[in-house]
């Protein structure tokens, strides 16, 4: 298949819930799903924005021909990592065309809540 | 009416939860919504894109005219078919134009969570 | 302010709970929200989809100029209208251009469920 | 970076819930998330709309270069602002392209519901 989607993605929305409840399943997190549908292996740096300091970065991730990749934004470690509990945004900037979804789960409550959108395709 | 939408539509986002509590009806799914809002019948092949081995498909579903079809990815049935409780991601194409949105409920914990976002139109 | 958005909107996933817990402010609903930004009312002609039967409609709202209706799809009343607990999707045609997100909230367990998303813009 | 997204931005849906449970952290609240990737500073006016009297506004944010700002609407003082239990909706308008995300914590009942939505982007 060929290579659905677009090279630049930007989810405006962040926030790692800072606590959770149930089973270690069900731990709060945020993720940037990335869909690779063609035959090259696409090479995504990530950018992070915060409300009060410099944007961090760059991570990069492979995301494998004709495969995906839900990429926790709370295991992107090392300096200028997301805390948990504050303010963050993103943008994904590949180097062949994938499609981004955004998807958190938030269990700080006796039960879970999901939100989830496809990201905003910048280019 | 004409057929209103795009030909191929991609999920990024793909997960369906391995419990679920309460009664039958509430028992935890995710779907794909298709629209056929013209008068001729939709045939839409659907892949399943995986983190760790090669996609599986095609299944075929029909729309029919005027109809719409709200598809449990879990009731894709034979090889490839998609496990619970791991990750994976779709695409839908279709011989006529349709409009696809993406749900999941997640039922596992005492209460039910819900997310839902229009797929993204990639032709 | 001018007229914002488009003509056409689309929302495949169409589903009214058939129970609610707690105040009747918290009753499960699916909801067509539209925006009017411009000077000049919006009449706008809902059509609703099922699996199994042909479409129903039109019923006719009016959004006035520069003003905001969140539409519940079970206050659509008369033959064709929605039942509680099976599934439909919806087509919303404009004679000015609007905005239309599309939000359910789900009470049927003991806490709410939410889910919500800019409907698909065909035209 | 660029500055990645529009210029316009509209969110239909708006609802602040009436009431809460849970610690501080968790009160219910709407939320604009708005992206400025660029080396500029983004000056947005909100203006919000109802469904039975005329727009209010203009508010002005400032969004500065590379950061993220997650306006809550509840905290739009002064004439016209949103009441807590009632419907609205949004626009928001930018002098550098921004990207906008729209989300809303709903924690009324025992546990807290989400939604989230890339807004539409209106030019």
């Amino acid at each position: 298949m060929e290579h659905l989607g677009q090279r630049v993605w930007a989810i405006p929305e962040g926030f790692i819930p800072d606590s959770s409840t149930g089973p270690e399943s069900m731990a709060s997190h945020e993720t940037a799903c990335i869909l690779n549908t063609g035959d090259e292996d696409a090479h995504v740096e990530i950018t992070l924005f915060f409300p009060d300091r410099e944007p961090a970065g760059l991570w990069t991730v492979t995301v494998p021909a004709r495969r995906t990749l839900h990429q926790r934004f709370g295991e992107l470690a090392g300096d200028g990592s997301v805390p948990v509990g504050s303010d963050y945004a993103s943008v994904l900037v590949s180097d062949v065309p994938v499609v981004v979804q955004h998807t958190r789960l938030d269990s700080r409550q006796s039960a879970n809540a999901l939100l989830s959108t496809v990201a905003y395709a910048a280019r």
